[in-house]
């Protein structure tokens, strides 16, 4: 008999960032795979006697192939059960979540997907900002700052992102950002927008850092690394 | 003593798609003061011997004013205490967050932003789709569809907007896609781009209409009433 799998976002990192249905598809989950980027706080919400399978994404080490998650995804599902597939922030919002969705339509297994805190959003919280203002922000955007090799997607619109009236959060941006940046400055976005870096979001390393986008490219410039952070600028009001 | 104010995002309607931390607050609360969208099981978290004061947002009937909102806020805290401002999706996403975190701070209030997930983000989910695709769908964004006077605000990035390698939510816009519409297929928009209408995402009401931009636009042109509503669009994947 085929199993189930629930698509689990898991927020951001924090585990009181759970929702309570998360909590609930984990406590009832014959097996649960995770990327390792989840904490230990919040994969102890599933039973002793679950499966727990890493599958993949640890910061600064290459992952497992996509299709190796999937195939291993639909392998367990048709063991049978109840399996849950957590993935952090909201499984929809860059988390390559089509491809298993594909697999598991192809293979005939059902399944459900329950939403998470999106990381953008919990990073403008812990900024204390509103991703939207009622006359100067009215569109919010996210967008990858890489594609699947590494560099800027060369066919993304940079005439949406130079938008000074748009609140914009990248994604996985921090290597790319100088070029994006210089870019959007070519397309008339002021040097001077408030740009935020937020790193490790919602957990006790949490670390934000208010700048401009010119003043946070130059030192990106200078960094090395691509520890997971998300650069949020726009008409960010201010603390 | 001032008190403390806890903004929090309830999530889309559902009950269990609170956070922990959403269910914490409430527990704890001395005051809530919830929009009256907000879902008697939701509110049920707070203890009996707490106030709970419904401040606007009714679907279909005249809101009270933005400052009339902010200023009791205000006095809530004031009197002391720790007191729940509970935004339905998340706050800092069309919620009007900017306007009373101005007022506490002008008023020396302190307080934290626990962010929900957005209604967006679960209209995605409950239809089955990703947001983000790894090559068709590399920025997702959310915008208003009316301004404070009910019309299709005249400064949105309508190219930014008419980008076929997006997707879109259009928030509160029933009443202005076809306007929309029409302005975005004048830029390029496919007439026949998938579009979703999802209404009462998460809730036991919820509808999830497949369709097309065009036919989407058509079809509400026809219809009266401006009920909450999110309209997707954009490269979604089928079912």
């Amino acid at each position: 008999m085929t199993g189930f799998v629930s698509f689990v976002g898991s927020g951001p990192g924090d585990p009181e960032l759970l929702t309570l249905k998360a909590v609930d598809r984990l406590r009832r989950a014959d097996a649960v795979l995770f990327d390792d980027l989840s904490s230990g706080p919040i994969l102890s919400h599933a039973r002793s006697g679950a499966d727990m399978v890493a599958v993949g994404k640890r910061a600064g080490r290459p992952s497992p192939k996509q299709d190796h998650v999937s195939r291993l995804l639909v392998d367990y599902a048709q063991g049978g059960g109840r399996i849950v597939r957590l993935k952090s922030g909201d499984s929809g919002i860059f988390g390559r979540l089509e491809e298993e969705l594909v697999a598991l339509r192809d293979a005939g297994i059902p399944y459900e997907i329950i939403p998470g805190v999106p990381s953008a959003i919990a990073a403008a919280a812990a900024a204390g900002i509103p991703l939207t203002r009622r006359f100067t922000s009215r569109r919010v955007q996210f967008v990858t700052g890489h594609d699947a090799s590494g560099e800027l997607p060369p066919d993304i619109d940079l005439n949406a992102l130079a938008d000074p009236m748009a609140s914009t959060v990248v994604f996985m941006g921090k290597r790319t950002f100088p070029t994006l940046a210089s870019a959007l400055m070519d397309r008339g976005l002021p040097p001077h927008q408030p740009a935020i870096l937020a790193e490790a979001v919602s957990t006790p390393h949490q670390q934000i850092t208010r700048s401009t986008v010119t003043d946070l490219a130059d030192r990106l410039a200078q960094e090395r690394g691509d520890q997971p952070a998300l650069i949020l600028y726009g008409p960010l009001a201010d603390g």
